[in-house]
């Protein structure tokens, strides 16, 4: 089957494609042979939330040393769950942090692969006051799993799993089919580049295959075209040696707290523009054009703000709501702490103040540069009075994924085929740093198919993925598989 | 005996006295006959070192609730000391916070009465990490006595107790004596009030005796005649009504802990002013030829900055390191907190931003109205798409104390004939908010006769009390008692 896509705009919106007929035939008679696909679905939807409960038990945190036996453990899960699920080959593969689990299921070499990635880490749960439910004990309320996990990014990845399953039990995978689950994501993947570069041969694939992104919702579905980069910093301000009292010493001596707070706040201006120098030379100014064509998907402010608590959004000035989170870079300060943080009163004059910083990044914005020119900067702010310590803790590039490609067409079909309606591509202000550097490995595009919703809470209190995302998630993931599969052969 | 001070400043500095001549033989007969003061010392110094350490081990926490039954114990340890001591009456007062012990012993009611003020509560202990030894494990390193309220106020307060309990057993009391044993200084001292207003006919006395500031030093001997005042804020921000994916919703959303930093950043300027529109305005100004004075007093600024390792001293342009403490007022962040604080790394915009700040204040700053203007100014200056919170914590006003009294040259006598040096009249930075409420509500001046010592890290973890000046104060204050008896009897 032959058919070409012609794109208007680079890796955006809406296509043409001249052999619309073709595929018409072709999506009618796949549709007509993909029934059993509900069928087992309804008939083992319990068991996949029991199973994905399972994995969402497991408190596989990756970012505090005590959870590291829980890595493994959830490693270990998905070992099970893929070998179960009817992979030939699975393994786990040791790395200097947490394991690898890596699963192929090769049924014809001349076929083309598929290689999904996912991770079995989840983020910290404090506060853990403000969770209705404990975050690792996963229940269902009003059609929505809550659990730290449950969306991003057990509940998403395991869907994979499970359609995987579903392939296998119904015999219908069309292709090859290989899994990559990480531990390590939400501290910045150290590892799998070091895994893909020693492991080229055995990771060879058409496309990579990842649910780790969010859709507007499945009455208006969405795929992800672009993540933004990462440069993620922590500052530690010292003053005196050892906290000091307040009256004694108050007025004399600089209190690294207060300078923090002048160093923080001189990073942006009252425009919400970020003041380090350099910092936008890069960024990919996106046309009018463009900028015209984003202004077309729905967004309304009213609901935005009621849904987060807020009388009025803030951002750089000049940008709509959805290009300050999609095309535009930000700063922002995920945490700060110094002194005394306890219930009361306490006295006393800090000698250390800390801030976590983290910048979002566009195209063409290279995160170790951006990473020096803060560091440059914030230490060239920083007075003689204080000693100023600035670490990069981990960063990646942003991505954008083209539209033209079966990969993308594919997924866009099989969300269609499933949700009745042709999702819209859009670019999403979260950071996944792998993906760029999956294809600067691998040399591999991924395609991005997310089920989350922004209302999902992940890495908040109460994170929620609705049970009807997953089931649909794991529905939609068969027809991928036979879309790409279909249009492999045909180019 | 006659004699006549004259004072060349108001409340400061050198004095002339122009009965010197009996003064002389005054002192040299009490001096003779006191012999028995030292020998008692000697003789009971390691037993005076057990008792203060097991008032040391109970961890007495104002602020914090869970050691609510640790203010009790604290409270029946001071009841057993006074009564051991020879107190006849003691008793333990309940108040709506943490009880007060009350004790007494009237020899003779047409003699002097001394009201011996301390405070049993302590400080908190974060962050726990940095202590050599447990807070509330006593030991001796050094020369010193390491542990949370070694100095501040259980080491000084409880030289009171063996002072007058060397009085009793060497019948040498020359006067009565009254104790008020308090549980919440730390935390502003909020029943005490209440206490002394029920109150005012038991504690009748003809001067406050209180141990809880330093002197310069052994060597170089100071008594504290002026506090500061202090109004202490928190302050929380509150942004989206959940923490949000800094990805997801960075740029778009106002983050709290950012606009926390520049509200904070905003309330001082680079010359180290407060900027709260009419903070300085009741602010006592102090004459150039005071300042003089004051510059007189003995300061090394290099042994300051190596004492706290700091490369510079900062504080309010165009006054000097002891006048930035002495003499003006500060705002100093004491806590600060939003977002996450832990291990690694979390991309989350925080919910919510918090802040401890306080303000030192001079003479005729009201600590009322400062809270006001501040809070004032801290809502007026939060833009529309927060919502800002803002509590007082506490406050007190300033204190200064005249030298021009027989309180004031009894204690110096005492301090020149056990030290052998006249004490320097200085003013702290530090605040204990219920000395001026004790004038106001008992009429009565207090003489801070403090054997603390700067480095004493009060406030700080590894706080401790130099074993010489626990002794040296149990040695000084028979003295203030005979003296100032003499003296009240010459009026």
């Amino acid at each position: 089957m032959g058919f070409r896509v012609v794109c208007c705009k680079t890796g955006f919106y809406t296509c043409y494609i001249d052999t619309i007929k073709i595929l018409f035939f072709n999506f009618l008679s796949l549709r007509k042979g993909m029934d059993h696909i509900k069928k087992y679905i309804d008939e083992n939807r319990d068991r996949f939330v029991q199973e994905l409960f399972g994995l969402i038990r497991i408190p596989s945190i990756s970012s505090e040393a005590d959870h590291k036996e829980d890595m493994v453990r959830a490693a270990e899960y998905w070992r099970k769950s893929l070998r179960e699920a009817g992979c030939d080959h699975v393994e786990i593969f040791p790395t200097e942090g947490n394991p690898i689990v890596y699963g192929e299921k090769i049924i014809d070499p001349a076929l083309p692969t598929i290689l999904v990635y996912g991770h079995y880490d989840v983020m910290p749960v404090d506060p853990l006051e403000l969770w209705e439910s404990g975050p690792f004990r996963p229940e269902v309320r009003d059609g929505k799993i809550f659990a730290r996990g449950a969306d991003d990014d057990k509940g998403q990845a395991f869907m994979h799993a499970k359609a995987f399953e579903l392939m296998m039990r119904t015999d219908s995978l069309p292709c090859n089919a290989k899994f990559m689950i990480e531990g390590e994501e939400e501290v910045g993947s150290m590892n799998i580049g070091a895994f893909c570069l020693e492991n080229k041969e055995r990771l060879k694939a058409d496309i990579i295959l990842v649910s780790d992104t969010s859709m507007i919702g499945l009455d208006c579905p969405s795929i992800t075209v672009g993540l933004r980069g990462l440069a993620y910093m922590q500052v530690e301000v010292t003053g005196p040696d050892h906290d000091l009292h307040s009256g004694i010493f108050g007025g004399a001596v600089a209190n690294p707290a207060n300078v923090l707070t002048k160093l923080v706040a001189a990073l942006t201006d009252s425009e919400g523009k970020i003041t380090i120098p350099g910092f936008y030379d890069d960024a990919l100014i996106i046309s009018k054009e463009e900028r015209d064509e984003m202004a077309k998907a729905p967004f309304d402010e009213t609901s935005y703000k009621e849904r987060i608590d807020v009388a009025a959004l803030f951002g750089e000035a000049g940008y709509s709501t959805k290009e300050r989170t999609g095309i535009r870079p930000t700063l922002d300060v995920n945490g700060i702490w110094s002194g005394y943080i306890g219930e009361g009163t306490k006295t006393i004059l800090p000698s250390k103040a800390y801030a976590k910083i983290s910048m979002r990044l566009v195209p063409n914005q290279d995160y170790r540069k951006i990473s020096e020119l803060f560091e440059n900067h914030f230490k060239s702010m920083a007075p003689d009075y204080v000693k100023v310590k600035v670490e990069s803790l981990h960063g990646g590039q942003a991505y954008v994924s083209p539209i033209d490609t079966i990969g993308y067409q594919a997924a866009s079909k099989a969300i269609e085929t499933v949700l009745g309606k042709k999702p819209i591509p859009v670019r999403s202000g979260g950071s996944i740093p792998i993906i760029p550097q999956f294809e600067e490995i691998l040399g591999i595009k991924t395609i991005l198919l997310g089920f989350g919703l922004e209302g999902d809470a992940i890495h908040s209190p109460n994170e929620n993925y609705p049970l009807e995302n997953f089931l649909k998630g794991i529905e939609t993931i068969p027809y991928f598989y036979a879309y790409f599969t279909d249009m492999w052969k045909s180019k």
